[in-house]
């Protein structure tokens, strides 16, 4: 029950870390890789193909621009694919990788998360396990009451009338 | 193991069929609501934060317009949320259902599909489950061994050189 | 006649503050606070279904990114709720907040000022509760005419011809 | 205790027909006329400078393309002015009239509802008014509550697990 | 045969130097002043529609965000109005502005020029008074043979084979 | 005292054609011809170069898509140049020759008109010639009143209170 | 020296059949298939690595949506690609097909036309071959001058003075 | 068999320096010169017109705004054009270079490459000159290959699993 965490640049690293933060804190086994779909594609092919016969249960696929990584493993997966739209730095403000992602034609999903939304992808990957995981479904709600507590605490720390 | 399929208004309908019948395709318990994050937030309040108790396991959620329904859906429930952006009437042209589902802030992730990608959200859906479910997982293989085939075919009834 | 300014995140302060400053200007009770719509879901429900038995007359809504605070808050409150999309980190150039307000179902109207126009909102409270006080009315004109005085000295400073 | 409703062409009447008739439904006394910011500036000057002493509460004006109508009557009353983009027929498929109406500078804000948005036009008037008066604002309780009974019977008839 | 430059606030004036600068350049007597749409209506309503009797032949009318003015200014005075989008503060990259301009309606021609183009808008001036002025049409020829020259020497400058 | 109406391909005809009968209602001597920069790109040098030396005083000019007519005939013209983006067919949305012919750089303006907006071009025109030409400026007087009329009389005709 | 023709699915034939159209008309070898980089990923990579070692010398791909065909050839393949970006029915106004294709990161060019532009792509390819080849350049001077012998005629039609 | 290199403006050249350097690298001779579309038109004719006399096989154009360099010279010269939109500094975020680049019309084509994709351009005009040459097709190969062991190291130093 791993998730694989690939990215098409080592540039996309400082975005997609906050996804593995998440999967590390929630005790998740993450396996961390560039797979470029541009640069490397016999390894795109060889590592989407195996991925579920390797223990993945999970891929998160970064990537910015004509951003064909996460759709490019969907192709070739049977696993869920979540797909991270990364503002790359010649981006045209992040529209092109939005849309390269999320426009997936029928039959190939990719679940996509906002832009540069590694964070909720590695929340997404442990949403996926917990779905059939009662042990991950409880750490989700309280994690989910974290959130909601540190709201609670700044609200109180704010509130005021004048 | 049963999957929800919700939606804003019963004129989502049409759209979202098709995440309904690729789940009746894989033989996926499925059982179908409306629920309006702005008409009837008790409803949504009531159905978001028990899903999880009443053996679904992932959600699929449909809207049209500044469409708050995938995400109010998943800021309460711990399973994953798939959000289908739906191009309703007086959007425009499906960027505020698209932006309005995507651009979820960090702690509550919601998976996006194509604009009017309901089909997508039932075979994420599939693959969600199948992640941990060897049957579902050798039938999503098949799945894409049929569209592999049917576009294959396609090519074979196409292909001429001149 | 009291107005409510929540947001969604302590982060949208520096701008909602402005609003804050147009209401006390204008001599309105104002009652601070953060509502998160993803994070604190009850408090949420709780708020917008009781602001109007508690002497809230008009509420002022701020949220960035998939931004559903303002339209949540409307769908449960029978007041005139005032959205403002904040421009935060991580937005497409500020489309999501504008699109996730204005772009409400008809029953549910948000009066969407402009990206980060959190001083229109407030001036937009004031202009409501004016519109039936005739003391408020007053002072809305006479802000008017200082406006226009402020842009005739600043013209005539400047005003050449060569 | 008058809302009018101007727009800036006769062309606009299908889309503001649905703000009168909320405004009929709810009782309220209505004033229909156009105006045009760019063919008649001498009209809008009189309306909006005066409206506020002829016992006019709230200002409903919709406009297509550069829509100026709105702003410029809220730049000369001081009553809550809501805008209305209407998405005519050589518009930028309504980008135009949104941003021209939602996008204003500090000073002078216009209400802005969602492209074609006029019947929640007319409920935001309703509000504003109800605000302070027990009765509107009990009527518009009664309207939510509405919305909501015809979503649960829309849903009840739709509900099925399959 | 006077132009006049007018601007919708102080924060304009970097961006419309550039008209200024160049009407000086051809020798134009140029009359300057702030205008707001919607702050200053009445002066907006007697400077446009007199301008043409005071010896004003052409106007520049630059202006952010929601920008009315150069659309107002048309809407009252028979003579050419040239419009300049400002890419002001809190613009949503200008598009706002550029649209507000762009989009008249038929009958109210705005000449619009480029985001921030008000070198242009000078220019512009320039060429519709000489359209019927030799001598003016004359030194516009010169200044496009300048403009080809500098381009001339820095492609002379610059060019290499390797 | 001639305005040239040029276009692209006779496709832009149908727009074209409100520009021609503009001209015409104020009697001005109108050429019209087609000049597409990318098929006749001597014709464009020719045309461009030479219509200020035979009586021609404005210039207008349609296309659509990458909409380089307008922007060339003003850089060997210097003569006022007015562009109007036309919608064509394979065209998006409009924005490729709204951009094309809006965004030109600092020394080469063309007076760009809404999409599609002929109709405004062919006034534009005669407000050029106008600005010199006490009669043509009287005849805009009456043609702006006239249009005042029709929306006055419409007004009448709509305005209720009810 | 042939020229390949591939495509996503057979819904972009219609588009496609253009470019055909045109190898055709100038007398190329043409190869025509149907290869989905998301339905038939091991074809995409057979075709792509081996096409120049079959007699292929310029690769046209056409595909819609989150369009990867055109890019993903271009991984693998040393050949230049020319891109088609398809409007497919789901598409976002063809923004989502145009952005896939466009935004290649660096090292791997796509030649990219317009929106629906598989003419283009073919005249492309021709240029292509005929930068090296006498005869190809020959005939494309005359099919340009076949472009302007037909603007001119359809100026003479249309050309009139009134 | 040359590749020329040409650009709107001086401004362009850190840009266009990319697509030099990656001829050099591949030992192409390159002619490198400013030519501007609207500031020295005859040049733009003299050159494109003969530019596939003198030599030169691949024309390599960059420009930003309303860029109309590359699709002029396509329009003039037989040769394939690679069209290099330039994000300049009043560019509305790069939009309009890029779409007055790649939506040109029918009969004209232009190679887009990306928003800045100078580097790409240059591998476009190898891939172009390569398809008809051994050599440099093994040269493509080569640095194709290159590109994919940059990744394959990068991705060994990242590799983990946690």
């Amino acid at each position: 029950m791993k998730v694989a965490v690939v990215m098409g640049s080592i540039s996309d690293m400082p975005v997609m870390q906050q996804a593995i933060d998440v999967l590390k804190e929630f005790g998740i086994e993450t396996e961390v890789d560039i797979v470029s779909a541009h640069r490397t594609p016999e390894k795109l092919v060889d590592f989407s193909s195996k991925a579920h016969e390797k223990g993945v249960a999970v891929i998160i696929a970064g990537a910015g621009g004509a951003a064909h990584l996460p759709g490019m493993v969907a192709s070739m997966s049977p696993l869920p694919v979540i797909g991270v739209p990364v503002k790359s730095s010649n981006s045209i403000d992040g529209w092109d990788s939005v849309l390269s992602i999320l426009q997936m034609p029928g039959g190939v999903p990719v679940a996509t998360v906002a832009l540069n939304g590694a964070k909720n992808a590695g929340l997404l990957a442990v949403q996926i396990l917990g779905s059939q995981n009662k042990e991950l479904l409880t750490k989700m709600i309280a994690y989910k009451n974290g959130l909601k507590e540190a709201v609670l605490k700044a609200a109180n720390d704010l509130k005021f009338t004048e």
